[in-house]
């Protein structure tokens, strides 16, 4: 047996016995007459100490031996310690070892394995077995088994079946890109991996399973971008027989069960919000309630006096940062330089102070008076020590550009914590997108999705009006889920991907079994489908999901550790009847 | 609201109660004056009634409109049945109809959508969703369900994370065919699917997470048997600081606690079986348990006797059928074909009755009298009443030959049944094995076992020799599961790859990072992994994984449904660099 006892549990209550441990050194500290190990494992740490008197020449020069991260056993005695340590689980203990054994030995780590560890990414990602030992990663991965638990805990007691999908799929050229996989037995054709396993649990649904989840993997070829990963997690749900309200009850009631069994918090009900309502006052879809802030709409007060910007613009909008009257020319000019950045893109910004004393003062006194600036206020609700920030040009872009500039300002004020959560629904997503480049609609969220019964009739003649019946959960201005009632009628299911572009024969070639299903009593159902890597992420309080996932790849899709993607060898290609374009 | 009720649990306790069902048309029954449908979902069947006086002219048009499979929305009373199905949980009500709703139609099914459907295996697969509504499927489907929240609360509570291993890795060629998956962000490379998380889930140990589980898919290239899928399931478990006798105890565990929680069987304590004493006592290293009928050596027993078959056999070997005696000539005669079948290769059967009256009467009794012949019965501790079966030739081909006759005789004789359980471990297999084709050793189970401490000076020179400390589950003469004590030590692993035929350069290019990890503090550790589609069908008493599978592929590997593996586009061969062997 290689251990009693793990590092974590030893405490007061076990002294006087005869324990054995096993775990890695994590520090050594040689005082002459006494020698001390902190041991660590999974579970924490226990102090071993060594009198250097009372050991035996053998033992010592084990002891003498041992580095940084070898594995050792121990076998002693568990002692009260003169100077306890209150922070820590087992401060109270040490361990007078007998006998030490070394199970493996260890060279110097290129990294120190400790909570603020002085490795770079790069040799963090190279050397992931050793970053994963390190304590906040390794809470990182206990976080996300608890959530993984805890969705399962909820899911199976309210019925639900969690059902495997294949991974070997087809490919379908509507959405991201897929990665493939050549087939051997059928030589020319391909696999798919899944982007999700959307049309197979919609065929869950027409099977009569009517309460389905799985905990899977997704794939997606994208170039990617900073917090993106070919492979990532979804928690995938669907239901039949339900409408939008049911399946929002039902998965706030997940995400409530997390926090209160994953973190402990209760949450309050979770508002609902539409599209429309969330891109006018905050800009976004995703909105972070964490703090107010909303936009106020400032074109039937600004215009009409001289102001070429405001009076050529199509929304003049603006923001009311609370007590930031103060702000000094510096910090007013650190956020014009913020919306001007290329990635948001504004032409300026306009400031109007509510000083303490009552006086009103912008950057457009040329153009406004007193007076105007006064109703500019009144329509802010601004008090004395408010600042004013103002925004203008094209809607959507002033919408974008001031939602940022809004979250900078919530950042600048302390409104983002990290421990306070604020969960939304966001609610009738227009069902489509017009895109300018390739002059056609794209679904907003995707083809299966339903147009809400009230807006069907401008499906033929104006697509880009019908609303949908889909909702996205965020938290923290993070999209955490999201999700649709479903089409599950044939003909509209054909209309939809003419909308989209199909011609009825590449339909039927790429989804047609999905269309013959509906013909043999499709029930109505919908769903929903998580990010598991970011809602851990964003449980564990951090904005990368990298360090939530055991084994990430970087941003050139290459897992660096086991340095791959790699080479095929000549007798993998003849048999998969493949070669390298020349 | 779609439903206030599922149409598996309204009973006698609901009469006259108001209610709300959703559902798909199982079978109508039109008597006349009434008119009866079973409405069936996920949870069972209610019977909907119909009296033609009591009801309007629209609702009974849109009753006479139904067909089979149907999506409808009824609302109604419950009342008492007048004649009640005591074989049905809602058996003793029905639902007098109200108001009805058609939620969609159906196309007639191609199938009967029964227990035992009309359907060939071949449309079954084609219109899966279809299959999948049938009891048995679905029963599978729950079952398979269970089995996986049931393997989660016992893990769980263990202490073991599930933790998520990497999709998309690194082709090595040892073991099994793999698939690849072509790289367009890097160009000419490929991602691997795994065949299972074994060196990540060494890695994970290496980085101190000591009881890691995960239940994960699994991908094989190879050309598929009768019940292999190129996708399949794994329960895939390591712990670290363990001996094999800790991995038994825990998975062993694991096993009674769902046959506990699943079947609510108790199981006995798992007997231990070395590889060599199941090789020799039936032929075969996933002895069926459930009846004895041990092989008898005969070597010294019939040897000299001028009987050339057995003189010249390198093994004589037998089986004692008890009371089977009396089978007749074209019993015994099918005993002989049954060996002589080319799968099992046997030039002949050789036979000995020991009649009820005492007598004994062999098929060789040109070479044997009855002196001789009474030494036969008492080397296999025969009584009046038995038949003695004994096979003769080169020892490996005998036994295995043998021990398909032992399972043909326990068929014969119902000592297999499917409601037993007789699980046992299987310990200490060969390290290697000698492909004579290739002229070189293969890992039994795979490279990174662990051999035997007390073997190890076997390795340079009679590597043959050395056993490993490996082990099956075995449950009915099923390998349910199977798993090793790992090398953690550089020096073993990189010796190993030696004698596997690996140069240094290659083990060190594909395994380079594990060798690498082994040398920061590895700790000994080892796993084992359950194929969890089989122990499923095991569970569910069924021969074929297939069934319980949501969405099997055939045996070409294709999935019939979506009609995949598919062409790709010529973008797709762009993107990715590649294009098809002309």
């Amino acid at each position: 047996m290689y251990r009693t006892h793990t590092c974590g549990e030893l405490n007061i209550k076990n002294i006087g016995n005869a324990v054995t441990l096993s775990g890695w050194v994590q520090r050594i500290r040689d005082k002459g007459a006494m020698l001390w190990i902190d041991l660590r494992d999974r579970y924490g740490l226990t102090q071993l100490v060594f009198e250097r008197e009372n050991i035996d020449a053998e033992l010592l020069e084990k002891v003498k031996s041992l580095g940084r991260e070898f594995v050792i056993q121990v076998t002693g005695q568990v002692i009260e310690r003169e100077s306890k340590n209150p922070k820590m689980e087992t401060g109270e203990i040490e361990l007078k070892v007998q006998t030490l054994n070394i199970l493996n030995k260890s060279l110097t780590p290129p990294f120190t394995i400790e909570d603020e560890s002085d490795g770079g990414d790069e040799i963090r990602m190279k050397y992931r077995y050793l970053d994963l030992r390190r304590t906040p990663i390794k809470n990182n991965i206990e976080l996300r088994h608890n959530m993984g638990v805890e969705t399962r805990n909820y899911l199976n007691s309210h019925k639900f079946f969690e059902i495997e999908t294949p991974f070997l799929i087809k490919s379908t050229p509507e959405g991201a890109r897929d990665f493939v996989v050549p087939s051997r037995m059928n030589q020319g054709q391909f696999y798919a991996l899944p982007q999700s396993p959307q049309t197979f649990k919609q065929l869950l649904m027409v099977a009569g399973y009517d309460r389905y989840f799985q905990i899977v993997r997704c794939f997606r070829d994208e170039d990617l971008r900073a917090d993106r990963q070919p492979e990532f997690t979804q928690i995938d749900c669907e239901m039949a027989f339900v409408e939008q309200e049911d399946i929002l009850n039902m998965f706030e009631g997940l995400t409530k069960h997390l926090f209160k069994n994953v973190k402990g918090i209760d949450i309050h009900e979770f508002p609902r919000m539409s599209y429309d309502f969330a891109m006018k006052n905050y800009g976004c879809d995703k909105p972070d309630l964490r703090f107010k802030m909303t936009f106020v709409e400032l074109n039937d007060v600004v215009k009409g006096k001289e102001f070429k910007v405001f009076d050529d613009a199509e929304l003049v909008v603006g923001i009311c940062a609370k007590g930031c009257a103060e702000y000094t020319r510096k910090q007013l000019d650190e956020l014009t330089d913020f919306v001007k950045r290329p990635q948001i893109g504004a032409m300026g910004l306009i400031y109007a102070r509510y000083n303490s004393d009552g006086t009103l003062k912008s950057s457009v006194d040329k153009f406004y008076n007193e007076e105007e600036l006064k109703k500019w206020a009144a329509t802010f609700n601004a008090e004395p020590g408010d600042l004013i920030l103002i925004l203008a040009g094209k809607e959507e872009k002033t919408q974008k550009a001031l939602s940022e500039l809004r979250l900078e300002i919530g950042n600048r004020l302390g409104l983002r914590k990290s421990d306070v959560y604020y969960p939304l629904w966001v609610c009738d997503f227009p069902l489509l997108e017009w895109d300018e480049e390739t002059q056609r609609y794209y679904a907003k969220h995707h083809p299966f999705t339903a147009p809400k019964p009230e807006d069907i009739h401008f499906l033929e003649k104006d697509p880009g009006k019908v609303r949908a019946n889909a909702y996205d959960l965020v938290i923290n201005g993070v999209e955490v889920g999201g999700g649709s009632i479903r089409i599950y009628d044939r003909d509209l299911q054909k209309q939809m991907f003419g909308i989209l572009g199909f011609t009825d024969e590449e339909a039927q070639k790429q989804f047609g079994f999905l269309m013959n299903a509906f013909e043999y009593g499709a029930p109505p159902h919908g769903g929903i489908a998580f990010g598991f890597d970011r809602i851990c992420s964003l449980f564990g309080g951090s904005e990368s999901i990298r360090d939530f996932i055991a084994f990430p790849k970087n941003n050139s899709g290459r897992d660096v550790m086991i340095d791959s993607p790699s080479e095929i060898s000549d007798l993998q290609f003849n048999e998969l009847g493949i070669m390298l374009k020349p």
